[in-house]
């Protein structure tokens, strides 16, 4: 329940402090409370359920607020999601794939409050931005790769919505080498070539026997073969992925977080190989690709600054 | 020398006028005079030597000038550019490719002008925001097609610089099935792939005896087999470079000029096809990729537009 190391925490403590911030992940959601400042006190997480998703959504935020007034939520969301309307449509919760009016649902919770809301890569983007490895910035690429792969984009100054708020999508680039389907509908997505959890289907058909990513990474570093391969393969297609981005948006800083992320060196040394061969223009040729300093908790603190309604930095 | 029915033009006619717009192309200059609401007269073009290069595309600003006192240039450079520092690097220019000051030379020639410089595909967007198919959209992506491959980005109601000013160069995308080097020192660029040269190359090497782009789209025409198969190629690779793009940008509309894309239906047909196959996603399903209406001169219009100083349309 408290992971305040992750999260630059203010003092926010409770009673008055009103502002809240929610993270819907693919398997989580997580809830905090935000003080002026846009930091996020004690983090409150709950498995998303396979039934009755908004129940336990709206139990988590009522939890939360305990009953304080609350003036504003912001809420980051795993995507696709319809900002302009309020829905999101989580690729990988089954019960809101369609479409869930979020925001709709968390005003009717708290009638009085201001409902911000925006693509979980978004708030990631944010959070590096206001406070880790973007700061400062004003062109870079965030990104998350853990069983789903995720994005936001700083452009020009501020994080980009996009048409419906989902700029971001880079786990929907194709990649080269492989033509998989993807939950998407296309084939060959970034992400159904080189998150955790295919990453581990992959390795699977060749034999492997383990079930997660974390499992995959363990293995590797312990010698299996295929282990090893999966990673090769996952860390090349993100390489080729981030110097495509890179020449696209001409951006020389990419941040990767999550969880399959922290795979180490062989998973890091195909990605920053591929990464490399594909940044051949100069304005990409000193291309940084660094791990995120912001832990888990960074989605949740981009929410948390959207809440807040906090100035982009730029 | 006259295109104006590609230009939109005004009647500037020269004299008192004295804003002009140069468009730095990998193989031709083209320069004109801008009227106050970012319109261009009649353009002077002269192809881009092999020696000498600077001096002859300052011999272009001071005929198309006349001798008038010029306030403002604007610019418009195949890339990369580095416009924080007012040089040119443009690939297909030798003696450009190292870099050339091009903001300082020119403002030597015109010492009381504001200088505005930007990629060719910036000034394309702008057009293209401005008067075509971007026209009172937010979000977008506009790409030429001829010799080469570049693009400029509508973002949250801007066109995007980037970093250095290179935003938009979607051709130097990865894109599946072909890992041919390309200029930039990439491998399975866009450009390298799917651009007029690249696919003249390309049936050359499949016993196409032919030369350019425009040749083998006739030839692909009148039904030779290897040019039919050259633009299928060409189409597959651009339309799933676009939906990679479209993904990551979240935008719905692309716009597509330049000399290759004129090549029909045959081009066309795959290019839809892959762009569909790899739009699964909700936000872009109903991706639009139309031919630009801009014709030739579009890049011009957007130096112009540069040139003016007109305030950005959102």
């Amino acid at each position: 329940m408290d992971d305040n190391r992750s999260l630059q925490i203010g003092s926010s403590g409770g009673g008055a402090v009103a502002i809240l911030a929610l993270d819907i992940g693919a398997t989580k959601f997580a809830a905090g409370l935000v003080d002026e400042a846009g930091r996020v006190g004690a983090v409150h997480r709950v498995p998303v359920p396979d039934h009755d998703v908004w129940e336990v959504c709206g139990g988590l935020l009522r939890e939360v607020a305990a009953g304080a007034p609350v003036t504003a939520v912001g809420i980051g969301s795993a995507g696709p999601v319809d900002v302009p309307a309020g829905i999101t449509r989580a690729l990988n919760i089954p019960q809101w794939r369609d479409g869930f009016a979020i925001v709709a649902a968390v005003g009717s919770l708290f009638p009085h409050a201001t409902v911000r809301f925006a693509l979980d890569g978004a708030c990631l983007a944010l959070a590096e931005h206001h406070s880790g490895a973007l700061r400062g910035l004003r062109n870079g690429l965030a990104m998350t790769v853990s069983s789903g792969i995720g994005g936001g984009i700083l452009v020009d100054g501020r994080v980009s919505m996009g048409r419906t708020g989902n700029a971001g999508h880079i786990g929907h680039l194709v990649v080269p080498g492989w033509d998989v389907p993807c939950a998407c509908g296309g084939f060959g997505c970034l992400e159904a070539v080189a998150s955790g959890m295919s990453s581990a289907r992959w390795a699977r058909t060749q034999g492997w026997t383990g079930d997660t990513g974390a499992e995959l990474a363990s293995d590797a570093r312990a010698g299996d073969a295929i282990a090893v391969a999966a990673l090769e393969r996952a860390g090349t297609a993100l390489g080729t992925a981030i110097g495509s981005a890179a020449a696209l948006l001409d951006v020389d800083t990419v941040v990767v977080g999550g969880g399959f992320a922290a795979s180490g060196e062989l998973l890091w040394a195909p990605l920053r190989a591929a990464a490399a061969r594909h940044s051949g223009l100069g304005f990409i040729r000193e291309l940084r690709v660094e791990r995120s300093g912001l832990a888990e908790g960074a989605t949740l603190c981009g929410a948390a600054i959207l809440a807040a309604g906090l100035p982009a930095v730029s």
